[in-house]
Order: C-alpha cells, then sequence, then structure tokens
C-alpha cells in the first residue's frame, strides 16, 4: 500500500510540472524564467528578435544564416531533396559532393522555398468568437475556418508576405505569423553523402555518431544574394561540454497535450495503421532499386526518408508500449481533470471534454483502413495529378469556404511546386503506385469504394502503367496548361492519370468530409475547451504542441550513461575513422572517397558530432545551436534512441535523452582539409569581405 | 492455448538442444563432431597435446606459451598482482609499465605459480565406488575425500607432479590431473596499468572496447628459461571477420548444471549475500584509499578486483532475474525429469535428487548470514593467521581425513604462499579488518558465538588495531617460523591475531560442518545421481560445468546487432584516442603516457580489441585465441554485458553475447611504436634466434 501511495503522489508531482529542460518554445512566450534561475541567462529583446530572424525554415526543416549575404547552413539530408533533384545519372552530387568556388558557380534549386518569421500576432479572440456563433462542432470548425481565411488573405493583400493563422495548445490560442519568403535558393556546398549518412539507417538514431552531415545553400533575391543582416557568428571553437545552448528551429509536430484516449488510439490502431503505409511505400521502392545502380540512386533519397520515418515511429511506439511513461500520461490528465473536478463552474464548462474525445477515437477503428489506403496521392506525378483535379474545384468556391492548403494565401507556393522543373522517373512511378495500390486492394477488397473507382473491373498494374506511360504531366508546361485552363479542361480530359485522379477524387473527399465532421472537428472543438480548463487550472506554464512553426529549445551540452558505462558529449574524426575501419569499410561503414584520401591531412582530435539535452524533435534538422553569445556553435541533425518517444512526452536528460548535433569545429575542419573550401571558410568567418 | 503450447514445444526442444557453439569442454571429450560439422575443422591429436600443453594456468586465470624458452603472453589484468607485489611507492611498475631488454632484467615474482596439463586419467569408478561404502551423505562424502587425497598423494610420490582429482558433472565423473609445476616466474613486459584498463571499472564488460591488456612473464627453471618445445606462433596478421577459433583456458566456475532449487537460492539469497561480502570489502578498501595517493596505489588492486566481482555478480543476477532466460532452466529441468518419468528403473534410482536438493536449500536460508560473515581470512594477514592456525590442526590428521587444501598434495604450494615475501600493509589490513568486522557485528549481533569469540566485550576496533600493530606475521621468517614449529607454538602463541585466529577457529570449523553435512553433501550425493540420470538419458552430450582446470571452447570472430546498429568485430588504435579525446581525457578515459606520445608513431588503423562468440567465462582472462593453424591471433580478457549470466546458461551469440580479446596485430604494433621493444618482437615473431 505504501508503495502505491508513494508511486501516486511522485506521479501526481509529475503532472503538473516541466522538466528541467522541456519545451519547445514560443517567441511570444520565451522560458525566460527557467533561463534566469537555472542558467543564469537573460537574452535583451534584441538578442531574441535577431536569433528569430537569423533562423529561416527550410522545406520541412530548420537551417541558420550564417552571413551576411544570405548564406544558410542546414544539414544535408535537409538539403538534399534538393540535391538529388539537381542530380542527374551522369552527375550524381549526392555521390561526389558539390562545391561552388564562385557565386557564379552555385546551382539554383528546381522548386524550394525558405521563409524567415517576420512578424506575429495573437487573433484568438477573432478566431474564438467566429467559432463560438457555430451551432454544432461542423458549424464551429467551418466558421473558424472561414475567419481564418479571411485574415491570412487580407495579410497577404496588405503586406506580401506568406501569412499563416497558426493553432496553438490545440486551439485554445490563435496566431497570425507574417514570413518573409524566399524562392531562388541556390546550393553553395555539400558533402558527399556517403559523409553526411555515414552508418547508414543503422547508425540513425545512434549516438557515438560521426556524421558530417551538412549543406550550405543561398538565397537570393531578384538575382543577387539576399542580404541577411541577422545571421550566427561562427564559432571556430564550436560547443563546450557543460555549454547552456539554444536551438531556434522548427519541430514538425509533437502530441504530448492529447488525451489519454487519443494516445490509446495511436499506440493500438493509428501507429500500427502508419507503419503500414510507410513499409508499402518502402517496400515498393525498394523493389525498384534492385533493378540497377540508377534506380538506386533515383529511388535512394526516398527510401532514405521512409526508414528514417519507420525507425522513428518504433520508437515511438516502444514509448506508448512503455508502462511506466504511459502512466505518467495518465496521471497527468487524472490530475488536471480532478482538479477541474473541485471547481464546478469550470467542470461544467470543460468536463465533458475528454468524454467526447474517448467517443470520437472509438469511431476511428472501422474507418482506419480506408482512410489509409484510400489515397492516390503517394507518388510525386499522383500527387501532382490530385492537385491539379482537387485545385479546380476548390478554386470555384469562395475563398473562405475551400480546403486551408487551397486558399488565396496559399495557392502561389501551391502551383510553383505543381509545376517544379524537377525530374521525374515515370518508371519509379509505375513501381511505387502498382505496389501501394496492390496493398490497397489487399486490404480493402475489391468491392470497396475507392479501388472500384480506381480499376473497376481491370487491374491494377494495367490501370497504372497505362495511366503512367501515357500521361503528359511529366512535363511542366502540361501541368502549367492544366492549372492556368478553365476547370472543364480537367474536367474533360483524356490524359489516363488526371482521368484516375478524377474518378478518385469524390471518395476522398467523402472520407475527408467524414474524418472532419467525426474526428477533426470533435478533436477541436473539445481540444480547445481542454486547453482552456489547463489554462484556467495551471495558467499559461507549459508551451504548445509543436506544428512545424518557430520554436526556441534549450538546454546543455553533456554526455550521459548507458548500461553501466558513460557516453562522452563528443566525438572526434579519430572515431569516425575508427568506425569505418572496424567494420573493414564495408557499406554504410564506407568512407566517402574525399575522407578516406585526407585521412593524413585532417587534425583527427577535431570534434565531429555532439551530444546536448535540449527538447527537439523531427523538423528540428537543421537547427542552428547557439551559445550564450549568440553564436553557432553547431547544426542539430538528430536524436538518439533514448529520445525517440519526446514526441509524447518529454524524455528526461536522466534518461540519457539527447539531441545530436555536427559541431561547428568538425564543419571547419572538413571545410578546410577535406573539401578545400577556402572562401566558404572565410565567408563563415567573416575574415574576408564577401565576394 | 495454441501460443502456450507452441512456447512449451519451443522450451522442450531447447532443453536437450546444444547451442552452435556451446560449451567449455574437456581435453578427454572435445565437440569434434561440431567443430567437423559447423567449422570443417578436424585436428589431429597431436594438434590438440600440442593445444593443451601451450596453455598454461596462470594463478585464477589462463596464459598462453609463445615462445620455445619460456615466454608467456597473459592479460595485465591476470599478471597485475605480480606488478603491484613487484611495486614499491619509489618504482610503481603499475603506473609506469616495465620492459625487460635482456633476460638479466627480468623481474622474479614474489610468489606465484604456474602450471601445465601434462596428462589425465579418469578415476571415476575408483571415486565412486568407494564413496558406494558409505551409509549415510556424509560418510560417502568423508569416504569420497579419503580415497582421493590417497590417489592425489600418490600420484605425487609417484611422479613429483602437482596432482589434483578434478570433479566434473556435479560429481558425475572424476578425473586425475597431472600437472607440471613451475614457480620461478619473471616479469618481461607490462605496460602502464591505464593503457590495459583504459575506460576503468565503466568499461569493463563494455564493447567496443579500447584495452592493451596484455602482459609477458617468463617461467625459468633452475634459473634459466624453461624450455616450453609446444607453444603458439605470434599470428602478425591476428584475428580475422568470421574466423573460426579456439579457445583452451581455464574458465573459473559456471553453474549450468544446478538444479532450479539451487538457481532460486543463488537469486533470492546467495547472489544478493555474495554482493553484500564483496561490497563491505570493497568499502573497506575505498575508505583507506582515500587517505592518499600511496593508500590508493596499495589499495587499487583489490578496489578494482572487487568491483569487477560486483559487476559482474550484477549482470549475472540480471540474468536469473530474466524470467524467459530462467523458464529455459525450468524447461530443461522438466525435460529431464518427464523423460526419467517415462522410465521407472532410472526414476527409482534418481528420481528424489531434485527434493533432496531443494529441501538442503530451505536450511540455507537461517544460516546464511552467519556463513558468510563468520570469517577472519578477508585479509593478507587475516588469511595467513587462519591458514597458519589450521595447518597444525589438519596436519595431526592422518592424509585422507584433512581438509582437501591440507593434503600433503597441496601443503607445498599452500606454504609457499603464507611464507611469500610480497609486501603487507598493516595499515591497509587494520581498515579491512576493522571495515569487516563493523559490517560482521551488525549483520550477526553482539551474541554472534564468531562475534563474541572474536572481541568478547571488547571494542572491534581495538583488538583488531592491537592484533594488527602487534603481530609478527608482517614477517615472512615469523610465518615460517610458526609452520616449521610444534603445534603448540601455535597453540600457545601471544601473538595477538593468531590469538584472534585461534579463538574463532572453533566457531568457522563448526559451521564449515554444519555446511558441508546440510548442504555440501547433500549437494554432491544428489548432483551426482542427476548427473548420472542426465548420462543415461542425454548421453555425454555435454560439457560439465567449468571449475578452474582445463577446457576447449570455441567460435567465430563476430560482430553483433545492439538496439538498431551494427558493433564491428573489431576496434582500432583510432578508436582508442576517439574515446580519450571525446571526454576530455578525463580519468578513466586519459591517455597512458606512452600511447599519448607516440599518437603519431602509431598505424592507426591497427586493430586493437576484437569480438568472438566463445563461450568463456572468468578465469578464461589470458586464454590464448587460436586459429586453424594453431596461431595466436589474440588474447581473450573480457566479455560484453549480454554475456555475464553465461553463468548458469549459454547465451546464444544472436543475442549479441561475446567475449572480448586484445587481438594480436594490435600488441605487436603496441610493442614496436609504443613500447619499443624490439628484442621481444623478435622473440615473438622467431625472427631472431633467442638471446
Amino acid at each position: 500500500m505504501n508503495r502505491i501511495f508513494a508511486l501516486s503522489l511522485t506521479l501526481s508531482i509529475l503532472a503538473s510540472m516541466i522538466f528541467a529542460d522541456e519545451g519547445m518554445w514560443t517567441f511570444d512566450n520565451p522560458p525566460l524564467k527557467q533561463w534566469k534561475e537555472r542558467y543564469n541567462f537573460e537574452p535583451s529583446k534584441e538578442w531574441l528578435d535577431r536569433l528569430r530572424l537569423a533562423s529561416p525554415k527550410l522545406p520541412g526543416a530548420s537551417g541558420a544564416f550564417v552571413s551576411p549575404n544570405g548564406l544558410i547552413a542546414t544539414n544535408h539530408h535537409v538539403a538534399s531533396s534538393i540535391i538529388a533533384k539537381l542530380s542527374t545519372k551522369e552527375r550524381d552530387l549526392m555521390k561526389t559532393g558539390f562545391y561552388a568556388r564562385s557565386r557564379a558557380d552555385e546551382l539554383k534549386a528546381q522548386d524550394a522555398e525558405v521563409s524567415v518569421l517576420v512578424s506575429y500576432e495573437n487573433v484568438t479572440d477573432r478566431v474564438h468568437n467566429a467559432a463560438k456563433a457555430g451551432t454544432t462542432d461542423a458549424d464551429s470548425a467551418a466558421k473558424r475556418s472561414a475567419e481564418i481565411a479571411v485574415i491570412e488573405k487580407d495579410c497577404t493583400a496588405t503586406t506580401g508576405m506568406k501569412c499563416d493563422v497558426v493553432s496553438l495548445y490545440s486551439g485554445g490560442e490563435y496566431w497570425l505569423y507574417r514570413n518573409k519568403r524566399f524562392t531562388d535558393i541556390r546550393l553553395v556546398m555539400c558533402p558527399e553523402e556517403q559523409a553526411a549518412f555515414f552508418g547508414g539507417d543503422y547508425d540513425n538514431f545512434v549516438y557515438p555518431r560521426f556524421d558530417l552531415d551538412f549543406t550550405f545553400l543561398r538565397v537570393y533575391e531578384n538575382g543577387l544574394p539576399a542580404k541577411t543582416p541577422n545571421y550566427f557568428k561562427w564559432s571556430a571553437a564550436g560547443a563546450q561540454d557543460g555549454e547552456f545552448i539554444i536551438a531556434p528551429g522548427y519541430p514538425g509536430s509533437t502530441a504530448r497535450l492529447l488525451t489519454v484516449a487519443q494516445l490509446t488510439y495511436q499506440r493500438d490502431l493509428g501507429n500500427p495503421a502508419q507503419k503500414k503505409i510507410w513499409e508499402t511505400l518502402r517496400k515498393g521502392l525498394e523493389t525498384y532499386s534492385k533493378q540497377g545502380p540508377e534506380q538506386l540512386r533515383q529511388a535512394f533519397p526516398g527510401m532514405r526518408s521512409f526508414a528514417n520515418s519507420l525507425k522513428r515511429l518504433d520508437g515511438q511506439q516502444d514509448g506508448l508500449l512503455n508502462p511506466r511513461q504511459f502512466a505518467r500520461k495518465e496521471a497527468e490528465e487524472k490530475d488536471l481533470r480532478d482538479k477541474l473536478a473541485a471547481k464546478p463552474d469550470l467542470n461544467k464548462l470543460y468536463g465533458s471534454a475528454w468524454t467526447n474525445i474517448a467517443k470520437a477515437c472509438e469511431g476511428m477503428e472501422a474507418m482506419s483502413n480506408r482512410l489509409s489506403f484510400s489515397v492516390l496521392a503517394v507518388s510525386r506525378l499522383g500527387t501532382i495529378a490530385s492537385q491539379i483535379v482537387t485545385y479546380h474545384i476548390e478554386k470555384a468556391k469562395p475563398n473562405e469556404k475551400r480546403y486551408p492548403e487551397y486558399t488565396d494565401a496559399r495557392l502561389e507556393a501551391l502551383k510553383r511546386s505543381i509545376t517544379s522543373p524537377a525530374p521525374v522517373y515515370p518508371e519509379m512511378e509505375e513501381a511505387q503506385l502498382i505496389a501501394w495500390f496492390d496493398e490497397a486492394r489487399k486490404t480493402l477488397g475489391n468491392s470497396d469504394p475507392f479501388i472500384k473507382a480506381a480499376f473497376g473491373e481491370a487491374n491494377t498494374a494495367g490501370v497504372i502503367r497505362k495511366a503512367i506511360r501515357e500521361t503528359k504531366l511529366t512535363d511542366p508546361a502540361a501541368r502549367q496548361a492544366l492549372l492556368d485552363g478553365p476547370a472543364t479542361s480537367v474536367e474533360t480530359s483524356t490524359d489516363p492519370l488526371i482521368a484516375l485522379a478524377r474518378r478518385t477524387e469524390p471518395i476522398v473527399r467523402e472520407l475527408r468530409a467524414w474524418n472532419e465532421k467525426n474526428i477533426k472537428d470533435v478533436e477541436a472543438a473539445n481540444g480547445t475547451k481542454i486547453a482552456e480548463a489547463r489554462f484556467a487550472v495551471y495558467g499559461k506554464s507549459m508551451p504548445p504542441d509543436a506544428n512545424g512553426n518557430l520554436r526556441i529549445s534549450y538546454g546543455v551540452v553533456k554526455g550521459y550513461e548507458e548500461d553501466t558505462t558513460l557516453i562522452p558529449y563528443k566525438t572526434t574524426f579519430f572515431g569516425l575513422y575508427d568506425r569505418a575501419l572496424s567494420f573493414g569499410e564495408v557499406p554504410p561503414f564506407d568512407l566517402a572517397p574525399s575522407i578516406e584520401a585526407r585521412r593524413d591531412k585532417v587534425d583527427l582530435s577535431t570534434p565531429l558530432n555532439f551530444v546536448y539535452s535540449a527538447d527537439t524533435i523531427g523538423g528540428n534538422s537543421g537547427t542552428p545551436i547557439v551559445n550564450r553569445e549568440g553564436e553557432l556553435v553547431g547544426l542539430n541533425f538528430d536524436s538518439n534512441n533514448q529520445k525517440l518517444s519526446n514526441r509524447y512526452w518529454y524524455i528526461e536528460e536522466s534518461e540519457g535523452s539527447r539531441a545530436v548535433g555536427v559541431h561547428s569545429a568538425g564543419i571547419l575542419e572538413a571545410l578546410r582539409k577535406i573539401y578545400n573550401a577556402p572562401e566558404l571558410v572565410n565567408e563563415l568567418l567573416g575574415t574576408k569581405p564577401a565576394l
């Protein structure tokens, strides 16, 4: 009895407390108190503004301005879609790496976007008031979306910026983020992928680690390098043991404010379904990649990405399956609900929210397979076809009635992505789509509406093969024409891939409507209530869940214990050569050619990778790791295994949870000794005027 | 139901099978079938004889002859008691390392013994027949001991060799082992302890590993290097990935044939009691070591040894606490008992053995503390005093009635050990004994017979301090005089340490008698029955438990999987520098001075440590790792964490269980580039005639 009492007491204390270095904080609410109390760090408003303006968002990830002339440092694996699209069978930059010795040599990316958060404004009242006028959850959701569309459109019209209304705390707050957008992005320097991804999928989420996972890009405006007066000074010494660091980046998604019912759904249905989807897609690429080296080159970025997602998902699922960790979540929820129960006025407002969400979760079970597999947008051409068909349907509606991703504020970026000249590999598309639809048919059965709409009585491979072989969508001009033309040209198109998208669109739309009405809107309405309840009980003491927007994390550079031994805070180039030679340089533990060649040139004692306790997650790849002086001491690129379940809850640093970065001194040493890039080194160190 | 059925089926199959590389085999029954079938390896009798004769036993461990002139390679941690005893405050060989450039410089060890198994003979029938004449377990045991004493004494008288009757298969077999003994052992070369023990207790039982854990000794006869025509050729290339290897050494103790009741006792009482004993002894040394650097030097070998034992014990206990592994043991026992139950004649003979042992185990609980703590022989002087007192009591009896360790065949070695001139540190003795008796008194209470006999009404520290400060036993000549003198000189001695030993001796003797009568004899009698039952059901398909005698293990040089990544089969010197520098060279991750100094001289890609699947355990330290050609490719020095519970059962190599060795190429590189020992290299490679 005593033990049980002690345990529940501990959990109850845990429920309302924030751990030492917990949190991906918004810039409107930085953890100033924690910084001051724990690290004696009190940044000025100017310091924080500079931090924000020097931390651009990259596609799905993060980066750092590192010179006044638009130079960006990020991870190789963040830039790899840019690098892969610039590669051909004859000039494979993924394999060879790249260095532009002069501005003229910098390679323009075919489609990429970088943005900077210039300003933000709290629009919670406007959005909430609009939603309150609704009579049902669905009606409220429609009114909320409409209001958001208006705010975004007005903002874009007034400022010319990329404007996003961002939902925080499960809808507890809404903020308008105004972003400066760059669309002319050029590749300056990247190492060989083997240098960046040494150890491959085996060493992904593993530490000690030895990866030169960095790349340099540059943003241009009007054909000239953009002026970026807010940038990070490059630290030649780099991260030091025990040092306090800040990590401003774009964490993709956490789920820490979900209810126990939602987490239970994730554990028992959502994650297994997601796993099946990714495994199916990876298998399609893998099979294709085995046809030859060129096929492998085409498929590799996708395979790597799915392998990464699957390994991360396994780690997250391990967390959900860990009863000790899950119990903390249950205790947190119980604590909030108990405190609420003690205040009848609040309880009346919010008390039913958990039950409502739990009921919605129950409804998912029957629909899970249909929602998972009724999708055409699983390959590049499949996505383009779907988007073109949906584009005309949505564009015909008033702005505020459209799907959010088709509102005026977002159309420009969407069209740019659809018409990107990046290469398409039709044979790979065929392989991907056939593998996908084979699995979909197996899962859903022949009588499923989506399968029937897609194939009727015909066989999967035949339909897909014809669609890919005869479609004109491989040509960006053809896509442009369909976007620019009237809706009827899509409605009457005989392009077999457009036809496939057209046939399946109503099913996809119907399922999306079901999902919004029965799940999303319920989760939004009741999530907002829970957020308000949490504010009422605890105040705004916790940061909101991550959702791909700018956040500040922080922590300490620090090794950890593992089993019975210690793991050091950094690794060195010595260790890279050790790991490669210990495996006899068998891939993926082979050395990139430049690294192999320059073994005797490199100062082997230079730090290479390092770990720290900052609270980060997927999307933080490329995040600058910054010291008190605002200098860049490293680039975040991974987390270790112990940290993976931090999607659902913060894992304390005492459990060995760590983020992994490339050390700024290691990058400098590589640029100097391995990649012979003195011009870039000079620009980073500001030792010579920019060219 | 199906799952449970499948599980029990699997376990039942497991119960009667031997795993791929399982077993510490006796030379009379080497696993020729497995070698031939799995590795296409068919050694000749001569090959095996040479293997045996080139594999000497060192104190508590193993070694290898590596030249025809008595040169032995073993681990530094095996030789460290020799090295520590040759060290003084002024000349600390543990800290500086040592190299004798010529024979004349080789340092004679103060007390050490090396032996070689020259021949062996099955004496099972003689011993069993003697025991069968007994009317009770205790009577049988006495008759068995008497017969063994006769066999050993006759053998020594006839051959002049060290003769041991060795019990195998819990008494299922008895073998007479005839050993050639060397007592003049000299130190040829050792690295700094920091090179051998890099990473300290943290990295003990951890891999990847970076330890130069080797030392070279030489055996002398009549003042000249002994001729050792059977020796291992040193492989300059060393162990290769995937290579089949054989490991002939002296594994100390396994407990794989114990019954479930015995294992349960180990898990619930035996191991926790052992842990408390070692922790008490370690704590005493630790407290003393904090007084200053000289005290640390004196205490360090003991502290290291206890730390090693405790870490190993924790790993073994983890195994016992692992229900999946324990279930296999239960299934094995069930399988044998079920098969026995199906054969009434056998069942009648053997069926009650398990219950008898289980009953004996139950009796241990009440006696566990008294047996653990009623001991004076826990420090060097405490051991010497106890042995001198017991020596005279035992010597007065006929040979075959004595404790086995006081029989004529063993007296010479015992007296040599008692009179060793190795240094004694009285202040450390005081600290050790006071810590020990404080804990003993706390555990047993003031009214316990042992405590009363030791201290009466006096206080612990006072009695111990007087005993150590006034004893003459610090002088080897005084010990010699007491051994050589009549029993009365001990019985009437006023030496306070002898008096303490004399007062406590009857209690120790009484407890030993209780333990033998109620536990050991029951275990022996019934263990023999179980062994016979096992032979009857399975044949002699399994090797016996290890007990410090020569065995052959074998396996493959091979990396393994850990979590989501791969661990390579070897490490390199690159990795040693990486690990040191990654920790900023903070102890115990600092580099030994020679290693620090020669960084630029060493070929960093040289293999340093490596792993393989051979079935080894404590005592196998220093075991030669030998390839098909009979060349030495490495020296065994450790196991990884995954392997620790192999005391109780074989852990499959697929679970990542590995032995860890120093690579022969790494030792050569260190001798050449770090320790500048060309003479030794030439002797190892046979490239120059011996001096």
